[in-house]
């Protein structure tokens, strides 16, 4: 590594303020940047080309699994946000207000979108009527807004991206079949896509969406041991189907209400990113989303030697085209600089192309994770550079497996967690008996909040934590985002 | 054609009542439909599936001429509004107000962008610093909202689907460039992807963007004579620049303003594919956007040919993938009622697969825009199939090029107009001297309006439609949506 510029050294430390750290890679690698809105975001097309990437891996998903896209309004009238108790109780301390538009004050208030499951819905009950109307399969992509009070780059942010599944169904199990189906894919998804691994599980009562039945999570830990939800999944029962009259005339000629669930994952998941794969040099982009999966870096000292550069990355450029996204960096900045900059960016491969490179017909690659470097002949770089972007992604996510494994304790206790939240943070697996006060009594004694009932792994027989009752399930507790 | 089940004539008659039909189109082909927001739709599944493609063909396009995505907030403070006092007039009748949110009365209103010149040149008064940040080229995918007092599906609605290209330039050559270079891309893709001839001209003052120093349409004719804008491009000279600080040190050392650009399509489009190509029997989808380029409907008396045909259609579905977007529909309906279905809901070709045409290896291909019908071997479907799609492209691209052309008149006068427009509307081309108070005349007239002084074709001589004084160039006046 050539030690160039002070670009780096921009960045605080990881390890010595996290918060810092994350919020200067946020701004120096131009993934996103503060507006003139309080507590809202800019996403600046470094960012905004990631979530490009992420949005065709999650849409051709659900697409395989049958569903469409639609678009709602971004307005709800007040009568409508009220017509689920629970979920109006939720939502309300944090709705923005529409009270005058085009000159006049509004009869009735309207709410921006803080999730749409009261407009969608009340769109479901005209359309659904019989049971040959179902399933009805819908996902949005869409703006929604939450009015918080403490905001934080791409994790909490008053207004976000999102994509929320909004789908009607004939019974309870296939309604039910479907939350654990799409909590699947965006399981499936943040591994393969963002080396990202993720345990499934069921949110305790205190955890839930506002309104569910039932809210299944993904959850990951970052790089401060800390836990961020990364996609949930909601199951209503009839709930919803009540409150906004979806019913249908079922194949015995019965009326009866559906079954809805709703499911969403959001920018949120880029702060996910890079808190899981970030290090001191910057962010560390995962390949199959990276904006930029190879960056060419061109060595030249002078006009001859930069036009036998150009011609040989003008030939790598159109070999690769369609196989890696491909960036050139032909700024006038020095090599050195841009090996740096492109760390600190997270590309996942650069590519260094210098006079020589070109006279043995050869480029050299190093990859962002390791810094191994590799001599590669031209002609096999297209065969080459997928396998090594390969190579980086696992790579990736066993790191990240391994990080979370040697930050997840099993305890038996409250105390233990307190003891060892004082050296480092990370994910306490315990027996719950199920009560929301034990739950509250984690949170007061270790800031840690129940983050699921883990799918797999947990133990059925035990005492609680807390009050040492028998308990029949095992929790995950942790602090989190 | 098989004459079945009351399905299309619950179509108001085109020449009858257009409006009707237009309405009655959208909402029984489930393009959209009505929401409980008041001027506000749902994109329903079919329509948001044509918006896709649509997009997907704007995107490539905008990314090809080195444009990249970003996305920017939804709310614009109400200061920051006020910034460029034509543009903020130009708005403000249409603005809905935030004045509350999460609980409290906000100290300064925000907006939700009716456009996102404001927030966005904010931003870029600090992203640009040296000429060699520019150009500037950055789109953005988003809603927007306009508080119209009267609304109509698609064409105004008081929340819509969009895109807005915001660039910044050094010179003022540049930026004129790219205004027309962007003008071009809409001209291009109308006419490819949406068999949407257009003209392209310059607004008058009049008609222009609030705030732009000139603007640029892309003009079709509707079904009815009436005029639709596609797509429009602004030249801002500096006057955002200057009202937003974007200055650069230039490379002769001197602090000087940008040039601005900026450019939109949006899902009025839609709107125009509708009333453009759609006959009595319903919608007729461009093949290029179309979301299901070919219907099949399988036709059986029993289970066994059921069965029989069943493999046919999975083996050429299997066989089409990638090359045509298939729909094969497998309802409950009779093969007629399908027919009519599909008719009406425009898809460009109909694939009939019976028990004989599978004995004979072969299906019948029906094309929605001249009902011509086609016996093709199945093995020669994915290429017969593809071109029959281009022939039908070209085929509604010169109907439409003729019924425009059927419908535009040379003028001298605007008595003339008047008098045509008592028996049909279209695109009147006549001398003007440039004054808004002519211009005026004309609508106060004719109820028609100015909707460009085209690129090419028009005089540049004659004597003013209105006050007879020398006129040096051609516009063309019409009615418009």
């Amino acid at each position: 590594m050539t030690d160039v510029s002070g670009f780096v050294d921009q960045i605080a430390d990881k390890s010595d303020d996290y918060s810092q750290w994350y919020t200067d890679v946020i701004l120096k690698t131009k993934l996103a940047d503060y507006s003139p809105v309080r507590g809202c975001m800019v996403i600046r097309p470094y960012g905004y080309a990631l979530w490009e990437n992420m949005q065709a891996g999650l849409d051709a998903r659900f697409k395989a699994t049958g569903h469409v896209n639609a678009y709602f309004p971004l307005f709800i009238p007040e009568s409508l946000m009220k017509k689920e108790a629970e979920h109006v109780a939720g939502f309300a301390p944090e709705l923005p207000w529409i009270t005058e538009a085009g000159g006049e004050k509004l009869e009735e208030r309207l709410a921006i979108r803080p999730t749409s499951e009261a407009i969608i819905l009340s769109m479901y009950s005209k359309w659904v009527q019989s049971w040959r109307d179902l399933p009805l399969l819908i996902n949005q992509w869409a703006n929604v807004v939450r009015w918080e009070k403490r905001t934080y780059l791409f994790l909490r942010t008053r207004e976000f991206l999102w994509q929320e599944g909004h789908t009607v169904h004939r019974t309870e199990q296939e309604a039910m079949e479907e939350v654990l189906r799409m909590l699947d894919v965006y399981r499936e998804f943040a591994e393969t896509e963002l080396a990202m691994p993720v345990i499934r599980g069921r949110k305790s009562d205190a955890e839930k969406f506002a309104g569910a039945a039932a809210t299944f999570t993904v959850e990951a830990m970052m790089g401060d041991g800390k836990a961020l939800q990364a996609g949930t999944s909601h199951f209503f029962a009839q709930r919803f189907a009540e409150a906004f009259n979806i019913s249908f005339l079922d194949m015995d000629g019965e009326r009866r209400f559906a079954w809805t669930t709703s499911w969403g994952a959001s920018t949120r998941l880029i702060g996910g990113i890079i808190m899981m794969h970030g290090d001191d040099s910057g962010l560390m982009m995962p390949p199959r989303v990276a904006p930029f999966q190879v960056v060419i870096v061109p060595i030249f000292r002078n006009d001859d030697e930069r036009s036998r550069v150009y011609e040989a990355v003008q030939a790598i450029t159109r070999d690769l085209t369609g196989a890696v996204r491909i960036h050139t960096d032909w700024s006038d900045n020095k090599p050195g600089w841009k090996y740096n900059e492109w760390e600190m960016r997270g590309a996942p491969l650069r590519l260094e192309v210098g006079p020589r490179d070109v006279d043995q017909g050869q480029a050299v690659a190093v990859r962002r994770d390791s810094r191994a470097k590799e001599s590669i002949p031209i002609a096999g770089l297209g065969q080459r550079l997928p396998e090594i972007l390969d190579e980086v992604h696992r790579s990736m996510l066993d790191r990240a497996r391994a990080f979370r494994d040697a930050h997840t304790w099993t305890v038996s206790s409250v105390d233990e967690i307190a003891e060892q939240m004082e050296k480092e943070r990370g994910f306490f697996w315990a027996p719950w008996c199920g009560s929301p006060m034990c739950e509250g009594a984690v949170k007061a004694k270790t800031g840690a909040t129940l983050r699921c009932i883990p799918f797999e792994g947990g133990d059925d027989k035990g005492l609680c934590l807390v009050c040492k009752a028998t308990a029949d399930q095992t929790a995950i507790f942790g602090r989190s985002y």
